[in-house]
């Protein structure tokens, strides 16, 4: 098979970077590991700044997002034993709208599959060749078939686990930046109506809790665990106890239980990967740089990459440029590190640790004081929430 | 002896608040246990905020602070190669002065003796008794003589070594907060003129420099070092060549060398004792906290203590009332807290560690990027150093 652009992952980035190159006549072809069924159903982020439901709408995949999603003019810090509302919307003229990630690739593989997009499901032992070349080419499995595409750009949309960063070239220029957090977040899906209008961050001393929400009857709840602990440690009375003892110091408010039907552990990590472009191979989103899940920007990050990519692939086949393709790399550092700071910052900020010292302790509260009784703080907060910069 | 006050120290704070209740006709004695010509000579911190100036003036102290201290309307963050001025005029319609803390307490000798205000220098073996009492007292030594003064209040203003904390009544409910940095500043005085028109703050992969100034002919310029390196291992050309080292990569400007006459090194240590009150003794200034110097609130945090002080002796004296003095611990220590944790963050932002990972150093430079980048960061920063809050 040959292509223009052959895309590995089937994630928001390779999905939406597909249909953006549709969208300019540009070629590609998806290859995904997992089946459709699979990714249409993982549960993940669900925080769309402003920017990102622009950049869907403008792709004509923004409809249901419109309709369903909830738009979020503030979130609400509590710490304490009182609850502060940061006004998103007033502080920065912005908004996010809470829609979950897996409604994103729905929306993404039903508009792919729509314009007869090439979309492989199930594909395997995906290996890159020719990277250095100017045709690279990609062989896998698919069924029992082992096939073979030629293309003129490799992306790497692929996620942290993928085979397209090990497949970098020029690996002895490669360098990594991380860090593994001490803590994990215990993530469960529950039937209820929300408990509140909008998210709630929670500091306490028994550990960071989140108040999110995916619909008018399906709330999503998360607090701090220790990333190795088990999902049959924790019957459902324990996590509401748990959830309770976190939330409800705040003026009388109480959190609505319901059935839990999901159950999951996340781990925490900061992590970029450096150069996110070498020869004909480029990597978006995790497969190039993973945030903590506190700042919500892992799926904006992967939308604004995407971005520049499809801006740099249109200058490349209409204007036979590759300018934007040659400081792809350059121009999405700038936004991946703020938001690798942002996400940084509010983890630190929110979460409990163990060995913090009555001094580091009193500076995480001073911090929280601060960020709520100064607007320039909230503001700069705000402006990060929403990606305004 | 008998007096209204009896007052531990001699430093800024001890003295202002000695003047501020003579001019409210409270009466005070202040022990000392150095010399007029030690305080005098003893080389500190130089930076005024508004408030600060504004108590010196309506105190009628800042007279010649005006005269001869510096107006700085900004200053400049030097990292990765460039400069960026914070202007914190524009940015929270305040400033700073810069005017020696050693000036700034001959001010208050001055005025302490023109008013015939009891200041005993070089007392020992100070001790107190009865502080849980409405009768406390000290018993000191003053040169062969062994004396004693009773009081209604004893102020500790004797800084972090002094005498005052330890003889807090209610040691059991006693907490300290502290943090002791890996780093020391290496500080110099140097007989030149200013190589900058304004305070220079540089991150740098070496560690951390600051251009400071004491006057048109002596400037104080410091720079990160071990804290437990001696001055003897610095010779001038080591200094001036890790200065350059430090300062310069930046477009093109110089810094002015000249004769080096005084060099020191200031050891780095963040600290909190509460409760700043217990019976009749109260604690201000470095007697109940220390900062570390990158934010320069020592001496500002001293006077915004004793101006609550003053007020609630004030309120005792004349009113018959105890509510702002029972309130005082409370009242100082949100003022406490604001400036650890600038100060916290400053040194943080500006320092270099050894041990930092290279995803830490990255963090640190996406912070100062954002502080210059953002409005509301840099206002933020801004508000912090001039204590417009």
């Amino acid at each position: 098979m040959r292509t223009q652009v052959a895309i590995i992952g089937a994630g928001p980035a390779g999905l939406l970077l597909s249909h953006l190159l549709h969208l300019q006549g540009i070629e590609s072809i998806v290859l995904e590991s997992r089946s459709r069924a699979e990714i249409e159903a993982t549960i993940r982020a669900g925080v769309l700044e402003q920017g990102t439901m622009d950049i869907l709408t403008e792709a004509g995949v923004g409809e249901r997002m419109r309709r369903e999603g909830a738009l979020h003019r503030g979130i609400e810090l509590a710490f304490g034993g009182g609850r502060h509302r940061i006004d998103l919307n007033e502080l920065t003229g912005k908004a996010i709208t809470v829609y979950p990630q897996h409604e994103v690739i729905k929306d993404l593989v039903a508009a792919r599959l729509a314009a007869q997009g090439q979309l492989l499901f199930e594909v395997g032992a995906v290996t890159l060749h020719g990277l250095d070349s100017e045709r690279p080419s990609l062989s896998f499995t698919h069924g029992d078939e082992i096939r073979r595409i030629e293309a003129d750009f490799v992306m790497g949309c692929d996620g942290f686990h993928g085979v397209a960063r090990p497949a970098m070239p020029e690996q002895a220029r490669r360098q990594d930046y991380q860090r593994n957090y001490p803590f994990g977040w215990f993530g469960i899906l529950v039937e209820s109506a929300p408990s509140s209008e909008e998210l709630i961050y929670a500091q306490h001393e028994r550990g960071f809790a989140l108040v999110s929400t995916r619909s008018p009857i399906v709330q999503r709840l998360y607090f701090q665990c220790d990333p190795s602990d088990h999902v049959s440690n924790w019957s459902d009375d324990r996590i509401w106890s748990e959830l309770h003892a976190r939330l409800e110091n705040h003026d009388g408010w109480r959190l609505k239980e319901g059935r839990i039907f999901q159950k999951n552990i996340i781990s925490m990590r900061s992590f970029v990967s450096t150069p996110m472009q070498a020869g004909r191979l480029f990597l978006a989103g995790d497969a190039a740089h993973i945030v903590p899940p506190t700042g919500a920007k892992g799926l904006n990050l992967a939308v604004s990459d995407v971005q520049l990519l499809a801006r740099g692939l249109e200058q490349f086949y209409h204007q036979g440029s590759e300018q934007r393709l040659q400081s792809y790399g350059a121009d999405a550092l700038k936004r991946v590190w703020r938001a690798e700071y942002f996400s940084w910052m509010m983890t630190r900020l929110l979460h409990t640790s163990a060995d913090a010292t009555a001094f580091e302790c009193e500076m995480q509260r001073a911090e929280l004081d601060n960020i709520v009784n100064s607007r320039a703080l909230a503001t700069a907060l705000a402006e990060n929430y929403v990606g305004a910069f």
